[in-house]
């Protein structure tokens, strides 16, 4: 597993989140064996179980309900990637080759829905009513904030609140989830969970908006995608959506979602918003949400598990791929 | 709702049921409403939320919760329907358009995740552990049903045995999880609860074999597809297995699945599976598990949900379409 960050104690559980998530490999049909290893095993950082787990050391801490509920975040955040492989036609995601580059549509879709099937399944024994419905709403929440954005593809008439909207849905929620259901699975008090949640949705928040920083600016290699691949593929990210309302006229991004010379549009785009206080004023909103994190544990009592909450933030701010 | 039958005592509360599905329709983004229209619209006989409803009608029918079960069923099967129509990149189902020859494939899979979702958040509201337990394991039956079919396809190397456990996954598991969930969540005696899930085992095996006659059998026009479409597919179902069991050598189905002529080799091995008996011998299974779908009644009180679902068996097995 490569990770930039130690998780506490909890990494030693991450081990049997692994292990959990190895179990689906245990499939009848090599084909699908193949396509399970590159898509569980290509690493990632594990950042959303480690969240559940750790948002478990609020309640009593009970690894038998923690890792099938971790287990369970981390095969819905991987479905979704690979629907979203099939959809956005990627090559590559993290510099390895997607499942959807070497199998054919088909099994890709197919291997979403397994996933799906398996997530749900984990999230079953944990035993408890509430976060499988928190997991239902989860699921909904992903599927809007996606489906949103693919009904705006392309399509110059946005804002900066229907992004944080969009990216509320599709990724702060399942942080969000990740420390919520850590907390109710093991039974923290309500004012615990809500701390928890809060801090979930508000380091999501942070994370996606860094994720579209890192597409303007980040590097190639070390992204393993070509920079500017949001706005090539139609979806504008705060970078954009800033640089438009700049330039309201004639700046390059509406060339771009026209039909002609798009490299070329794309390339003035990015050079523009490089060439911009941009990214730092974006930084700062997601500075500004790693902020609230912060103030959410601090809700919490001063323990060794807050402290890796809050270096957590710090990693999400700090990281550059 | 276009239903060739009644079914009896449940028949009200199917409209509780179809009102839920609606609820789906209530999205933000109006091609989204379309989309959801044009798959929950499409009629469809909502035979798998009947058949939950009946099964409740085996412990203390509580619409209540039998309602979000059965939207869920309903909602679970609709989603691998839509996700199977970009796979098979099916331009009519049932002679209506298919959402994905309507739509960008992106749209088709995200919507089937959204019905996911909304399904598992159904399935959530019944409060029962074991039902959404059941769920999950459903789920994954189904999609494992379809990865083997998926990893088989234009593979003349199968048996009736494999067939059979592939169609039990991809089709008799959601029949049979219907039943069992029915009686699951209106607390009925255990006894009761397996002879339903017997009896929907028995009932969505005889139903795919069914099924998979009218492929060859059926009329275009009331089926709304081309004959042999299995076949034409890479999908080998009992009767072009019967067909190969009898021609080992040198029969249209081995060159069919060669690149080419393939039209030509269809039309034969429709042609030799019509002037032959292998319809009848496969209709002759498909009775044979109508038959063990009736035993397992015999074991339920003899009332009019019991005889509603003995109707059930000989409808789907006289069903022309």
């Amino acid at each position: 597993m490569k990770t930039a960050m130690s998780y506490g104690s909890v990494q030693e559980d991450l081990a049997l989140v692994e292990a959990a998530l190895d179990t689906l490999r245990d499939v009848d049909f090599a084909p699908m064996a193949e396509m399970m290893d590159l898509v569980l095993g290509s690493g990632g950082k594990r950042l959303r179980p480690a969240l559940a787990l750790l948002a478990g050391r609020f309640g009593q801490y009970d690894a038998e309900l923690l890792v099938p509920l971790a287990a369970s975040i981390e095969l819905l955040h991987t479905a979704t990637l690979v629907h979203d492989d099939v959809i956005d036609n990627a090559a590559t995601r993290r510099g390895c080759p997607t499942v959807n580059s070497m199998f054919r549509n088909t099994t890709t879709i197919m291997l979403g829905d397994y996933m799906f099937a398996h997530a749900a399944d984990f999230v079953a024994r944990t035993g408890n009513i509430r976060v499988m419905r928190l997991f239902a709403q989860t699921l909904k929440a992903i599927t809007r904030g996606e489906i949103g954005q693919d009904m705006a593809a392309f399509d110059a008439r946005q804002t900066v609140d229907l992004y944080l909207q969009r990216i509320s849905g599709k990724t702060a929620s399942l942080f969000a989830a990740a420390c919520e259901g850590g907390a109710v699975v093991t039974g923290a008090a309500e004012d615990r969970v809500q701390a928890l949640r809060e801090y979930g949705h508000n380091l999501g928040m942070a994370f996606q908006i860094v994720d579209d920083i890192l597409d303007f600016m980040g590097d190639e290699d070390e992204m393993g995608k070509p920079v500017g691949s949001d706005l090539m593929q139609g979806t504008l990210t705060l970078p954009s959506l800033l640089l438009m309302d700049r330039y309201p006229q004639n700046n390059p991004i509406g060339k771009l979602f026209g039909q002609r010379r798009r490299q070329e549009h794309l390339s003035q785009a990015v050079e523009m918003i490089r060439g911009s206080d941009i990214p730092q004023e974006s930084y700062s909103m997601a500075a500004s949400f790693g902020q609230r994190a912060e103030e959410a544990l601090a809700r919490l009592p001063r323990t060794e598990a807050r402290r890796t909450l809050r270096d957590i933030v710090r990693y999400v701010l700090g990281r550059r791929s």
